[in-house]
């Protein structure tokens, strides 16, 4: 059902010089530094539900293709926040599933899911509609075993450390449990303040006041405010945390007078932040919060460029997070230049940059990491988290900013049984990339297995202070 | 003079695997749902005049390169606009041609011309200065044959449909001709009527009143405007049109209230618009075309991003469409969204986008297409028409749209000789690209091949409704 | 210690046809038409000094990727605009750099530099920490030797011409000393009024009353201001010049009416410009240079897009031209439209644009130079400089451009020994790209070496007047 050579050059001899490349790596253990796994699988490690609430409610790159063909999502099982009523029998929405499978073609979707099937359930046909039904009976039994629980899967998929990631204000209260119940399984948090940095996410002003109640700061104030930062960053550090994350519309950065920035942060508690003051609040949190890494060691990460709820109507009936954010161009240059200007040669900091645009990794990216001590490129992202997506990535970026600056793989995501199918293809994708440079003398032989476990292993342990 | 396997890849194995899926499907008939080619060639069937005025004067494809190496434009005898004189002579056209057929080295229209001269008048050599005389006489004789009338070689390419572009206020005498002629090729009308929705274009006002006088609806009122557009579009469906098309500046659709939308066509009416304001109305139409869309079944097709008519002095001397339209940059995202808005997630609706700006494909188109269910890519369009344009295409689109969410093929040409040899380069790069998916082990063996004959045949005839 | 296929496609038949392109062209003279060498070098013949400065302290792609990685530019003997000390140990600088040689893995930097060792130096061991000082001892004593002197070395180089490129003001001392010199080799100079032409530079004022004096014109007006441009272009023709060079932040030109632009001027010369009306008057001088042009014939090079000293504390300790500009997106369709207007159209001016912004390739430069007679591509620049960046060049450009509205290679360089190394990636990356095209049926076998021998060779010398 896989090609044991998928992925790789189709050349021989340079099909040789990756599969060795990989063979040499493939084993490594998984350090996921950043995705979207609930920490309360860990933590109660009870059984997955069905398998359609498994494969296919929560993943958004599959339910948004069966959607561009006409399918409901409501008949996909997928919920509403408008309290309609949409499909709830598992085997119908999977059977729903198996007859669009075809539609997946070409897709790393189809990749991730092929390589789930087989290397976590064994399965070794083809989904479609003559299989549906095996492979619903098939899942759900292996479900209810033991060693499909989410901390054999863990340790079964031979992960060293997972990231989860929670908003500035959650207490914790799953990662508490894993740490409390003796597993051995290193299930870290990620320090995600988007709910209150953002004036224009709903609950804002909320947040902060709760964020407040929780630090025994006076977050009515912009010192308040930022010391209650420097608590909850301390909080999440006690569960793991080695990083924050930041997704904002851009990367746009700020570095204003204190007076300037306080003034800002009480329009914003007012809820009366232009769209462009909104804007220059997140910009001026992100410099602030890169001055607090330099204190705390946390890793800054940017994941900005996504257009979110593009749909009106799929906003209003399902909410947010139902495949409708769409990237747009992303200026990196100007964004960061405030940043970049305050703390960008402390070579102490690290700052990992992402994009949706990749028309900036070889103009923009790839130029500012190749010089800027503290920047570091973030593996490809979203839709780009893809075999023709990292070669690009690869193609466009190493020429300027090396291997160095950037930092393994991320999944970044929430499907728990993908993680393994896509380290996998993130693990080839590099050995392809790098036999090719040895074959076209670019590369000499004896840097290629250094590299190809720098790729894998090495970089994004000290990227991430993993 | 043409390799039997160009356009495959190099690898034996490879190249073997598609050459084997191209067999299968190059013999399928010709399905031409876009083009330019003029209804009168098949409404007459008259012979095509001479080689020069075949090959080279009305290909904006061939006499930009010449003029970028400093050949006048009068000297390859396209037409002045200002009354000033071209040459007439053929042979002399012909044979300035040929002095300069190196120009075209490594360009569509090297391979489509190659393709042309070989396939459709049997020649085994290369054009050139040595060659110039023999090919012209070659040419003239066999368009002199009954067997290269339009007709013939309609049916010799083996089309099954082909559709034209007409205007919203024309006659259409030439389409009713051909269906009065009882000759059974198929050749259908498509609605494009930026001559009625464009304020800033030549005669606006004039275009709108005489859709008036066609339909009988009162064009000075915003309703009745409307209804004349619902009538031109039943008469065009008489003769077979099953799609819209728009080509635009921009991707901007607008939804306006109706009253403001009145308000603005008053204003377009007067030749009262702002840029913006024209701007504005094109969008509001879009939308209003898509509702249409509803009730008719018409395709909208939308053609953004050239900058038209570029060099004045051109302009002046020439007139449009002269190779001096260039494209920009163009935005999808926020541009679509008061369309998508409306009308977006109707599965009985059909929009297909084409673009200049390949930097889209990957950022904004295939993640719009990927989830919006009205929504379709068109193929690489005008420079990406091309081996390089289509591969880069696949790779950037297929990952996040799938192969479902494409349209086959469009040559998009008035170059009648050259619809073959176009069609012959999408089909060989698809195969091209779909053995390299299944060489790598992205894509199953039995699955290619019914995804060849979906390239080429399957998804142009659903998407167009033909 | 050099892969003789390096960059050659691997596909064994393949890598035959470009290996065989290649050996044909390999040997041919280095025309180097645009290039930072100091004339200095050939016209006082000493020896360079030590290995750090031949090949670190200067070279911003080197000590660019060392600081990205924290190692302070101090330490690499980058000299400091603001007085504070630097190492200037040759030897502790070079095992600093040789530690860190890792970090060039996959760059061009990395291919210039292997080739400048073993080719300039005979040296046959990689550079790292345990043969940095057996390194820096060999190359020591070359560089005592006189066939290492920079007139030996541009001889063995096989170069025929080169040009560096000098202010509008500078005396041209060097290239006088040079012609006086006797010495047969063909060292041209270029004619770069950025200084004179930018009111944002620092001394503009300056620089313009010193083209005065220079020149015996009153540069206080308008008038004579363009006179004193013609009296320099004259002065540096003298030294060889075939060509003027402009590195603007954007592409944009103007065509002001001559009392606009003459009150643009005043305004520039009083310091009191805004920063659109600098912008204005630089897009303004594009057009007067073209016109100039037009009368003596310096072929016009527009080098746009990059955003300057982005970081604030670099420029003040460490000055311009350090690692820290960042390219941007950059405009060409409606930038050039002034110029293209006045100009364009003219067979005997030639204009050769760059970019730093790949988006522009297919989507911009190559539409526009496919049609305008006066506009020419220049090779990929800087961060493009390099075996991926020349591939996607070709690609990217050559179905709408064609080759012909290429120029060749520039080295664009200020590193001597790469120049050698540099020229050869791209006759090696271009026999590679018309291998595939031939293997491919996209260009005949007989048209290949001919295409080599004008991308290397004839195009550079017919498009520079060299």
């Amino acid at each position: 059902m896989l090609d044991q050579d998928r992925l790789f050059p189709v050349e021989p001899a340079l099909r040789d010089l990756a599969r060795g490349l990989y063979d040499d790596i493939r084993d490594l253990p998984i350090v996921s530094p950043h995705g979207h796994t609930d920490p309360r699988w860990f933590a109660e490690d009870q059984p997955f539900p069905d398998p359609a609430q498994l494969f296919v409610t929560p993943d958004h790159y599959v339910f948004r293709m069966l959607c561009s063909q006409g399918v409901a999502l409501t008949d996909l099982g997928v919920p509403r926040a408008d309290g309609g009523p949409s499909e709830t029998d598992g085997r119908r929405i999977w059977r729903l599933f198996a007859r669009h499978y075809h539609l997946l073609r070409g897709t790393p979707s189809r990749l991730w899911l092929d390589h789930s099937f087989h290397h976590v359930f064994g399965i070794d046909r083809r989904l479609g509609p003559d299989t549906a039904d095996w492979y619903y009976d098939h899942i759900a039994d292996c479900l209810s075993r033991p060693e499909f629980r989410p901390r054999a899967l863990y340790e079964r998929f031979n992960i060293e450390v997972i990231a989860t990631t929670e908003p500035a204000t959650d207490d914790l209260r799953w990662h508490r449990m894993i740490r409390d119940s003796g597993w051995r399984g290193r299930v870290v948090t990620a320090y995600r303040p988007d709910g209150v940095i953002d004036p224009e996410m709903a609950g804002f002003a909320g947040n902060v006041a709760l964020m407040g109640q929780q630090t025994g700061f006076d977050t009515a104030t912009w010192a308040g405010y930022l010391d209650a930062h420097r608590a909850r960053r301390a909080y999440f550090k006690e569960f793991g945390a080695t990083s924050s994350d930041h997704g904002h519309p851009s990367a746009r950065t700020e570095d204003l007078p204190q007076a300037e920035a306080a003034a800002l942060f009480q329009k914003a508690l007012r809820g009366a932040c232009s769209a462009g003051e909104a804007d220059a609040f997140r910009g001026q949190m992100l410099t602030e919060m890169a001055r607090m890494s330099l204190e705390d060691g946390l890793v800054l990460q940017i994941h900005p460029g996504a257009r979110r709820n593009h749909s009106d109507p799929v906003m209003a009936m399902f909410g947010r997070d139902k495949g409708f954010d769409i990237p747009g161009p992303t200026d990196y240059v100007a964004a960061l230049r405030p940043l970049l200007n305050a703390v960008g040669m402390r070579p102490d900091l690290t700052v990992i940059l992402f994009t949706l645009d990749e028309t900036s990794y070889a103009r923009e990216l790839a130029p500012l990491a190749g010089v800027y001590p503290c920047l570091r490129l973030g593996p490809p992202w979203w839709f780009y988290d893809s075999p023709e997506g990292m070669r690009r990535f690869r193609e466009m970026t190493t020429e300027t900013a090396g291997f160095y600056n950037t930092v393994g793989f991320n999944d970044d995501t929430r499907a728990f049984c993908s993680i393994p199918a896509r380290h996998d293809v993130a693990r080839r994708v590099d050995c392809a990339f790098l036999a090719t440079l040895v074959a076209t003398g670019r590369l000499d032989a004896d840097e290629a297995p250094e590299l190809a476990h720098e790729l894998t292993y090495g970089l994004v342990k000290r990227a991430y202070n993993l």
